[in-house]
């Protein structure tokens, strides 16, 4: 398949409380051809989690197997946990021209440049940081010390937003994900992408 | 002026017969902040061009004395006419928040690209040669010797499309536009430009 059909790999992060599952909540109502690619971990399903929504969750003897078997794209281990992004299955949809979401933590996203570095990376932030306080506390399941230390992580991660192509300020869904639209669309205008379009004219 | 407000200075090309001007017609219509740089050129006025619309005339003379005063952004010579880009309005301009369009040569655009690479470069394409060869047809004010000068111009400009950032197919005035509108909203968004609110935010 020609390059210009070719969907693209979009790293997609953003802190705690930047609102980005309600953004690719958001982004699949939408007129585009958007997939969201599922990490594989380890660690224990959560209450309300969903097998093959939230995550893949395998065991630690299947994981290390697939990790044998170039199964990941990448994978990070955090503590006694693994967490993987599966490789065949993003390849598969990029293919059938599917733009694929892969929504990562910044270390993992930083591992998924290095080895597909023609993926496009997006951060969400929040407004601000009083609004990410604000929104990390309405959640009203936290206690001061769990809520300083999910702040405290969001900042580090606020800092590596460097790292990635674009920052997309969440302060209202509809206008975050009609932004994301439109770094998808021109990404697919870039000279890389057009190059067989326009040798066909020469 | 922090960088995140200031307008993109968008070289904008394509062969003659790719319908640029129009598209930037679309494009004065549309709910964006864009202004259109006029070039200045010392050769003569043609019957329905305007003096500050299609260009700014003016003489040899007046023209090397600005080429001195660092008047201009870049300039050309072609044959005994001079075509240039002045550069003081292109910064008042991007610094009160336009996006300032120049349409130029490929030539033109090359110099632009390297005095300011932080410019947007987009380059118009045809749907196709026998579309573009329609188009020049059509005007029906051609011999067939000029068709074939302009036909043979035409296809050594879309080899250099390579050096634009983004290449975008005229296959419809509206859907030009809207992805020209796409790329300049990508572009605001890239992390250089964000990079003041994420710093505010740490």
């Amino acid at each position: 398949m020609a390059l210009r059909n070719k969907g693209l790999l979009i790293v997609f992060s953003g802190p705690s409380g930047s609102g980005k599952d309600t953004v690719l909540a958001e982004l699949k109502t939408r007129d585009i051809n958007m997939k969201q690619s599922i990490s594989v971990t380890t660690r224990d399903m959560r209450e309300g989690e969903v097998d093959g929504v939230d995550y893949f969750f395998t065991d630690v003897e299947t994981f290390e197997k697939n990790i044998k078997e170039d199964y990941f794209l990448e994978y990070v281990k955090y503590g006694s946990n693994y967490y993987g992004t599966p490789k065949k299955r993003i390849e598969e949809l990029t293919d059938e021209g599917s733009d694929v979401f892969l929504k990562i933590e910044v270390e993992g996203g930083g591992n998924v440049r290095k080895v597909f570095p023609e993926c496009v990376s997006i951060f969400i932030v929040p407004p601000s940081m009083d609004e990410l306080e604000k929104r990390l506390r309405g959640r009203g399941t936290e206690t001061e010390e769990s809520f300083n230390k999910r702040f405290a992580i969001a900042k580090d991660e606020i800092k590596r937003a460097c790292e990635y192509d674009y920052i997309v300020v969440n302060d209202s869904v509809s206008l975050c994900a009609d932004k994301v639209c439109a770094i998808i669309e021109a990404e697919k205008l870039k000279f890389s992408r057009m190059k067989a379009l326009v040798d066909d004219m020469n």
